[in-house]
């Protein structure tokens, strides 16, 4: 069974988890804190970020992009119906382009600056910097809305069927929402696509972390916020 | 034929250049300045970024991973010899690896930071950040020392043939060397493996970039540096 080391509050595993879950892909978990630059750790992946999966018989995949690919062409076709990277040139392109955005674009802007400041910082003795989080809470508007652009045009984030955009775009948005700051309000489409990601039962999974100290805002495992 | 929106000094772009050359996939080029916001770009690309690569028939690919993967789905078959995403999966993991790390790490913690402070603030009319410069001055020395280490066991920077990898992380490097910040001194691979990539055919175009009241740095164009 392959093996993927992550951490519980980064959100490029959370999507993995989530990936994983839908396509039926068991997995072993080895939790890691990447802040603690174990010599082991960056053995495996040098940059020293998580996630990194293992699987037999010798396959060490680093980051999150690589992972994805890695994880439909060896897994893929074999999912069928639940295949999370459309078979279709550009459709892909679209899957890719939506997944980047989170990764890159949602995670600079928003996921990251949140939860670097608000949780990371609770483990490393750091206090929270307002600067950051401001931002953070800012940047996350136009994000919502054009979530919800989106949502006016089509059924999934990336299409009309489930695909690694939804899961990756609600596994960052997971972390801001444990935090509380995530303002439903802003958008009701955006919204009412998060509230049926959220009802899968792949999400279960994630409502279950905990840290110590650390209590997730009321709306976080609510399937009514 | 396909239709590249780019910035000379986006690194990204510089990439998809040097990655068309090698593969023999002739482009039209058309220049933007992402910093202008300008609405026709933001229909084709929300995120604002370059590149941008328009193909026939009605094919808008945005953002440099999904762009790679496309360019590949769609040429690299018939590109034989000279495709530069390997076939076999364990291959195309690292460089994928190889691909995000430069697209992401290196990007984050040296090129971003250089090219924005030191080329696009004079478009903007800012002046340049000495903090960021100097970070980016001492991150490098990391990037280098990592190339060098590769190359020792290596014949390119992700396996034994030339692929994404190398041109990527050679776009990103010859920003940074048009500015004069690459300390090509601490490590001897790298300078040699810089060199190997920088002989090729492929890199004559990058030569000729050039911005009104911007003088590259001596060492950009040489070949013995």
């Amino acid at each position: 069974m392959p093996t993927l080391i992550h951490h519980p509050f980064c959100p490029f595993s959370r999507s993995l988890r989530l990936i994983a879950a839908e396509m039926g892909l068991g997995l072993e978990f080895v939790e890691e804190r990447p802040w603690e630059w174990r010599r082991e750790f960056l053995l495996l992946n040098p940059s020293g970020e998580t996630p990194v999966l293992l699987d037999d018989p010798d396959v060490t995949a680093c980051g999150i992009e690589p992972i994805l690919e890695y994880i439909d062409e060896t897994r893929g076709l074999a999912c069928g119906d639940r295949r999370l990277l459309p078979e279709g040139i550009v459709e892909r392109l679209e899957v890719r382009r939506m997944t980047q955005w989170f990764n890159r674009k949602f995670h600079d802007e928003v996921s990251r600056l949140i939860v670097e400041e608000k949780l990371f910082k609770r483990f490393s003795g750091g206090s929270p910097d307002m600067g950051p989080i401001r931002a953070a809470k800012a940047n996350i508007r136009t994000h919502l809305r054009y979530i919800g652009y989106l949502m006016r045009q089509r059924n999934w984030l990336a299409g009309e069927e489930l695909s690694y955009a939804d899961l990756v775009a609600a596994a960052h948005l997971s972390l801001v929402d444990f935090c509380g700051d995530v303002p439903w309000e802003e958008d009701e489409e955006a919204k009412h696509w998060y509230q049926r990601v959220k009802s899968r039962p792949s999400f279960r999974t994630l409502f279950n972390d905990r840290m110590p100290g650390m209590t997730p805002a009321p709306v976080y495992a609510a399937m009514d916020f």
